[in-house]
C-alpha cells in the first residue's frame, strides 16, 4: 500500500481512537503486552531472518545486538507495555476553564495529537514502546523502522494489530514495509495526514528529517553534552561524575562528549582524569593548554563540536566560567551539561545561562532521560524548544484543543 | 546585511536578553511605546513612501487602509506595548519541581524561546506588536515584513531599537530590509539559529514556509471554520450567530465560511438566513439540496474547501449530526467551529469529536482571539498540534528547561 494511503487509513483511526474510553485504551494495552508473547515463536523466527541478513551484510557487534530478539527481551518488551498500561493517562484533563465576563465558559482540553509517525533505526522494541504510547495517549502511529529489523517489526505488528482489533481500530498500529528512502520521504511530506513525526535515530536520519519534512518535526536525541569542572569543584565528585557521564554507556545522546577544565585546577584534575578515563579505554583529544599538561592527541574545532558515541572525550582548559559558558553555546547541541562545583553563585549562573534542555549541577548528565525522570516511559529526548524540551513522556503525546460553552454570544 | 548575519546576532542577543531582569524587559517597553510617539512624525512620513508606492501600483481599498498610519494608529500602537508591558512575565517561573529518589532535585523552568522569527505582510502594526511581545518574553525578534511597508516598518524599527539601546542589545529586534522572496527563503532555512518562525497571512504564505522551512514553524491562521445549526437549534439564535460569524468582519480567520444545516429545519432556517444574509450583501453558494430551497449558486467542492475571507458563504444541508461532524472532518482547517443547539448530548458530542483548535457550542466563531479568551494580547492563532493550538498569547513565546541539582548522583 502507498505510504499515503497507509496515513489516509490511520488519520480515520485516529478519529475512532480519539472517542476511545479509557478502559478501551486499557484492555488494547493489555492484549498487546500478551499478543506479543503468545506471538513470541513467530517474532523470534523472523528476527532469526533479520540477524542473517545483518550477518551476511557485514553488520557489527553492537548494531548486531541490539537486533537481536529473545525470549527475555520479548518478555522486557512485553512487561514495557504493562508500564505503560498503569501509567495516568493525561487526556481529557482540562488545564483550565475560565468563564469570561460576556458568559463565555472557555476551557482548554488536553487531547490526542492525532497521527504520530516516528522513523527510527535498527532497534526492534522501538516498534512496541511506541505503539503502546501512541495507543495510551489515543493516538494513532504510524511506524517506520530501519530496513535491518523490518521482518521482526512486520511479526510485532502483526502481533499489535491483532491484539487491539475489536476494541480499536487495527489501523490505529501501522507500519510501513517499504523501507527505502523514498517512504521515509514520502511520509515527511504528508502535511495535513500527520500530526507530528519524530525522528529516532542517528545525527544523519535526524538531519536528513529536520531538512525534509513538511509535517510537524519534534527533533531528537543528538547530545554534545558537556561536563565543566569548576574551580571550585571537589576534585573527587567531578571525577565520579566524568567517568560516568562518559564511559557508563558511551554510545547514547545523554553520554558526556566533551570535559571542560578551569585553568587553576586543571594541572591537579587532568592528570587524575587521564589515569581514570584511560583505565576505562577513553582516548582523550586536548586542546593546546590540555596537551600541556596531559598525554593526548590534538583537538580541532570538528572535535569539539562532535557527538562521538563511543570512547572518545575532547577536553578543553578555560579560562573561567564565562569561558566553558560560551564554549558551550558555541558546541553545544542543547542536550544536556553539567557543572561541577562547590561554589553557589557559579553553580546558579550555569543553570541560568545555559542553554540546553537540562543543566546540572554536581550530577552526571546521565540522568537526562525520562525513567530517570519519573515520567515511567520515554518516546524520545527533544533538543528543539518548540513543543517538548528534554525527555519526553506521554504528555509530549498530547495537544489541547478550546471547548467553549455559549449562551448565544456573538460579538 | 546578509540575513544568516543578522540572525547570527539575534542568536547573541538572544543570550544576553534571556538573562535580562523583568525590569530591564519592562523599562525597555515603556521606552518603546514612548518611542513610537516621539517619532511618528518620521514614521507617518515614511508610511507616506509606502502609501503612494502601494497606489501607484493600483492597492486596492481594504489593503491600502491596512497600510496606512495615522497618529491615531500610532497612539494604539504605542498603547498596544503598555498592554503588554503590564501582562504578567511568564518567564522564570517553575511548573514543577520535584526531588527524586536518589536525592536529584529536577525543576522544570519556563525561559525564552530565544530567536523568534516572524513573516508577515502588510499590516506596519505588526511590527511593533510582534516586538512587544517578544520583548516582554526575553526574546529576540527578527521582522521580515512585506514590500508594501517596507519603509513604514524602517521608522518603526528604527525607534524601537533605539528606545530599548542601553537597556537592552539593539539586536534584540531586528528588521530584514530584503524584502525579496530569497530573504524569506533564507530566513526559513537558518536551522540552529532561529527557534521558531511563525508566518502570519494569507494561505500562500503559510504554505510557502511550511514546504520550505527548515526552522521550527507554528502554522497559524488559515480558517475554514463552519457553523452546523443542529435540527434542535434556537433559530432565532442560529441567524444571529450565523449572521455575525460571516459578516461582522468577513475578511479575519475566525470569520465563518460554511453553514451546515440539518435537513430537518432546512426548509424553516434557509429561508430565514438566506433573507438576512442577502441583506448584509453575502452571496450564498448552496449544494442541491440547499438550492431546492433557496436560490443560490452551485457550491463546487473546492467552494466546501474554500476560506473566502470576503461576504461568501458555502452551504450545505446534512442528514445528522454525523453528516456535520464528518463534512468538517473533510474541509476544515481545524481553526474554530461552532455547533448552535438546544440539545446537550448533541453538544457534547461536537465538542468531543470536532478536532479543530476552537469548537463552540452557542456562539460565534469570531470570539477565536487572544483579546477574547482574556490573554491580553496575541501572537497569531495557530492551526497546528505542535506546541500552541488556538491564539497564541505570551506563553507561546516561551520553552522551558530542566533544572537539576545534585550532590554528586552518578548512575
Amino acid at each position: 500500500m502507498a505510504v499515503r494511503d497507509i496515513a489516509q487509513k490511520s488519520k480515520e483511526a485516529s478519529r475512532a481512537l480519539a472517542a476511545a474510553s479509557y478502559i478501551q485504551k486499557k484492555d488494547a494495552l493489555t492484549k498487546m503486552a500478551q499478543s506479543l508473547i503468545e506471538n513470541q515463536g513467530k517474532i523470534i523466527e523472523a528476527n532469526r531472518k533479520d540477524m542473517e541478513n545483518a550477518e551476511a551484510n557485514g553488520v557489527s557487534g553492537a548494531l548486531l545486538d541490539r537486533l537481536r530478539l529473545t525470549p527475555e527481551r520479548i518478555a522486557d518488551m512485553s512487561d514495557a507495555i504493562l508500564k505503560v498500561r498503569e501509567l495516568p493517562d493525561p487526556v481529557g484533563e482540562f488545564i483550565s476553564m475560565t468563564e469570561r465576563p460576556n458568559g463565555l465558559k472557555i476551557g482548554q482540553k488536553r487531547v490526542p495529537m492525532g497521527v504520530v509517525a516516528i522513523i527510527y533505526e535498527a532497534r526492534p522494541n522501538v516498534t512496541a514502546d511506541a505503539a503502546a504510547l501512541c495507543i495510551k495517549t489515543g493516538n494513532a502511529v504510524i511506524l517506520r523502522g530501519g530496513k535491518e529489523a523490518i521482518n521482526s517489526n512486520i511479526a510485532i505488528v502483526d502481533a499489535l494489530r491483532d491484539a487491539i482489533s475489536g476494541i480499536l481500530p487495527g489501523d490505529a498500529i501501522a507500519l510501513i514495509k517499504d523501507t527505502s528512502r523514498e517512504s521515509a520521504r514520502e511520509l515527511m511530506e504528508l502535511h495535513g495526514l500527520i500530526d507530528v513525526l519524530i525522528p529516532r535515530g542517528g545525527a544523519g536520519l535526524i538531519k536528513s528529517v529536520v531538512e525534509n519534512a513538511k509535517v510537524p518535526v519534534i527533533e531528537t536525541g543528538v547530545g554534545n553534552c558537556h561536563i565543566y569542572i569548576d574551580e571550585f569543584a571537589d576534585l573527587d565528585m567531578a571525577l565520579k561524575i566524568l567517568i560516568n557521564a562518559k564511559t557508563q554507556r558511551p554510545g547514547v545522546c545523554n553520554a558526556a562528549e566533551s570535559l571542560l577544565v578551569h585553568k587553576n585546577i586543571a594541572s591537579e584534575f587532568l592528570p587524575m582524569a587521564e589515569k581514570a578515563l584511560c583505565e576505562k579505554g577513553v582516548k582523550i583529544l586536548g586542546c593546546e593548554r590540555t596537551r600541556a599538561i596531559i598525554k593526548a592527541d590534538e583537538a580541532t574545532d570538528d572535535d569539539f563540536a562532535r557527538e562521538f558515541l563511543d570512547l572518545i572525550i575532547s577536553v578543553k582548559v578555560v579560562d573561567s566560567l564565562d569561558g566553558a559558558i560560551s564554549h558551550i553555546a558555541k558546541y553545544s547541541t542543547g542536550h544536556s551539561e553539567a557543572i561541577v562545583t562547590e561554589n553557589y553563585t557559579n553553580a546558579q549562573k550555569f543553570l541560568d545561562t545555559v542553554d540546553s534542555a537540562a543543566v546540572y549541577v554536581n550530577a552526571s548528565t546521565r540522568f537526562t532521560d525520562g525513567g530517570e525522570f519519573g515520567f515511567g516511559a520515554e518516546i524520545g529526548i527533544s533538543t528543539q524548544k518548540l513543543h517538548a524540551r528534554g525527555p519526553m513522556g506521554l504528555l509530549a503525546l498530547t495537544t489541547t484543543k478550546y471547548v467553549i460553552y455559549g449562551s448565544g454570544q456573538i460579538r
